[in-house]
């Protein structure tokens, strides 16, 4: 298969096709998991530095088994901060890891522009797992999974993106990604927890009132709020915020028969999420998002180190 | 073989040829072993996640180590507290990963209840790898083993357990376990460390005064004090607890010619046991405990998982 | 192939042969990997602890990719110190771990004498990866082997060695290494960073003057600076230090055409080099350094273990 990216840094780089081809090779994956294979032989040989600089636990622990069912050697590194290893620079660091004769970076960071920086300084491919608040894309790839496994299409479909979108790196690749593959987007949130722009992100409507939108749309995607955030003063409370925004039992009437939730994980229950809705039989998707994340960043992996055939075509 | 538990949490629930079975598969992987095989593809493909929640090297090492010589695919999650990721419910927690299409989850928490509260809301197959003051089953069936393979035998055997009883996951399991193998157990202990109704846990008889006793043992037990535990005021000081309790070279001469010596380490030396009886050549089996843990492990992990048999027939 | 060392803790026990025996196997595995091969079965079936009881990202890391290109079963253990793990002894804790049948100990220890006391107790290999400020014999074969594929020979070279000898572990296997292959080593450095004596450990030459030697010199070995060390009184400040002894651009033009710049890493730009050297792309061999340590790595773990032949002759 031809699949013509050394990176995924920034999914604006992706075109429609290149998106399919990633959930394509998903949906093989996830094939070859129900007659019962998880471990594949595919990268076998290959070497993949984790290089988690922000602590996280679902993320890295999602890239790890998706490595460690590829076959792929997999190097964990970092935990403190990139900048100063015994105040070593991150490009001498990456330079040394680089020395290893490694072949993938999976970079998360604080900062925005590091994958990129990385990137830049060596000549191994690299995956952003999450830099500031800039970019997420293999959490935008397990979204559009989901969204396109559950609905069986994605071109035409109304999403709504309700949260912090002004702070959130999950939307810097969501929403561009939603657009490119052919969904009409709706930002809801208070005035203080949107960008200044919208539109640059590719947002085509906002609101600051959920019940009107909701009767309309195919999927509601709820952020995760920073319970931090909202302590800070301009902004509504917690009580406030799940009172105007929270998806509710009392907002499930509201919403299309067939209209999905989504959330990134983890569930602050009770402030953007209740109970009901998290677990709603129908509509939640979330634990399908996990697995999803899973095949698409195995998918991913596989894509841009182009691996041996064997694993998905056995 | 059929084995037909899922979970290894509470060692009441297994009888003794339930048990017999893990005892004598252990003894395969140990000849499996002793050709210089290391590593068996037994559970190729099976993932594993260790969820330690509290600190602990011995058993996690040893879990470690079983799974790999299994060649599991393992995934090492947690470290601080499971009410608590990112204020995540131990139930979201749980539910994440086992979207990730895991086999098994090895817990040890604080708490007592995790693991079977952990078994109740997932799929997957649950081992107690120690919860609270309540149990530890794989330390009694690896307990078990070197006792029986070094007296040969369990039925009958007079085991005098010493030490803080009260307190002691490890005796949640080990007594009852005892007691299903048809041994006869002391509880040997000041009544501040003893719980309120030892008989409850099985226990045949109680003293305060080991050296009574000791001359009928065929086995003594001794657990590891907590220095911690000492220094309260009503209980004895480390000193004293040593002069009373301790199993001192002083007191080797009371001791049956064939009486061994367990103990779940690590070592107090100078306070449970002093250097003679810890390291006494033919007495003490606390390093033989130690590789019984690894193949105990393996034994359970399959027996559970029900993975090929190529590893141990072979 | 016969090798007739069981540890590797000291590098004055090995002789010229026996380090050319270890340089040769590493190139064995600089071809593998130039046919794309990076993992080979050499050790399938071997388990490997590193035990690393200080705080370590570099050397521990390259450890570990060394075990997984050799397919070794790989356990780290430790984190914070030897001497206490619950109050355990490091005796006990090694006894341990010895009994999960393990193959070899990759030890690194604040206390000097920490490889050699695991070897006397336990009937595993070691290898010292540091302890204190007495060794650190795997970093003297990659310079060995670094210095000897680019100038093509070891026998006769002019070596300097230039900055904290005295409390250097690096030069504490490093020039007694030279020595043994038949270097010439000069020492540079101030009074207060050189050892009471210098000739013990196979100095040739002491000097306080860098650019008085520098134009003679085949190979000038920079040591990482401890910025903490400079602090103390009677040593030269950061500045001063980088003035006086510091290579730096203007100091290029001192040396030979063909002289080559080594350093463990990580580098402190602007104190020890500046980036001139550090970057220089014919003097520097840094990062050849780096890719060095798993080679020579390999090579230490196969001859020491004696695995299949498997991987290297392929």
């Amino acid at each position: 298969m031809a699949f013509n990216h050394k990176h995924l840094i920034d999914i604006t780089e992706y075109s429609a096709d290149d998106i399919m081809a990633i959930l394509e090779t998903a949906v093989k994956f996830k094939e070859v998991n129900e007659r019962r294979i998880k471990q594949v032989p595919t990268l076998k040989g290959f070497t993949v530095v984790n290089m988690f600089n922000e602590p996280s636990t679902r993320t890295r622990s999602s890239f790890e088994m998706a490595e460690k069912r590829l076959s792929a050697a997999s190097l964990n590194f970092g935990g403190s901060s990139t900048s100063s290893v015994k105040g070593e620079s991150l490009v001498d660091t990456v330079e040394t890891l680089c020395s290893y004769k490694i072949d993938m970076i999976v970079v998360r960071d604080k900062h925005a522009g590091v994958p990129r920086k990385i990137a830049d300084v060596s000549g191994v491919h690299v995956i952003d797992a999450g830099d500031g608040k800039h970019q997420h894309p293999t959490q935008a790839l397990l979204d559009l999974y989901t969204i396109w496994q559950t609905k069986g299409r994605l071109d035409g479909l109304k999403v709504g993106v309700v949260g912090d979108i002004g702070h959130s790196r999950v939307c810097g690749s969501l929403i561009p990604a939603l657009k490119i593959m052919g969904c009409e987007v709706t930002a809801i949130a208070p005035p203080t927890l949107l960008p200044a722009r919208p539109e640059v992100l590719g947002v085509d409507h906002v609101s600051h009132n959920i019940d009107e939108v909701l009767p309309e749309l195919d999927v509601v995607y709820m952020l995760r709020i920073q319970r931090e955030r909202l302590e800070g003063a301009p902004y509504p409370s917690l009580r406030e915020y799940n009172m105007l925004y929270g998806l509710t039992e009392k907002r499930n009437k509201l919403m299309r028969p067939d209209c999905i939730v989504c959330h990134p994980g983890p569930i602050n229950r009770g402030v953007e999420l209740d109970s009901f809705m998290a677990d709603h039989p129908e509509r939640s998707v979330i634990l399908d998002q996990v697995y999803a994340g899973i095949l698409t960043r195995m998918a991913a992996l596989y894509l841009l180190l182009g691996g041996s055939e064997d694993g998905i075509t056995a």
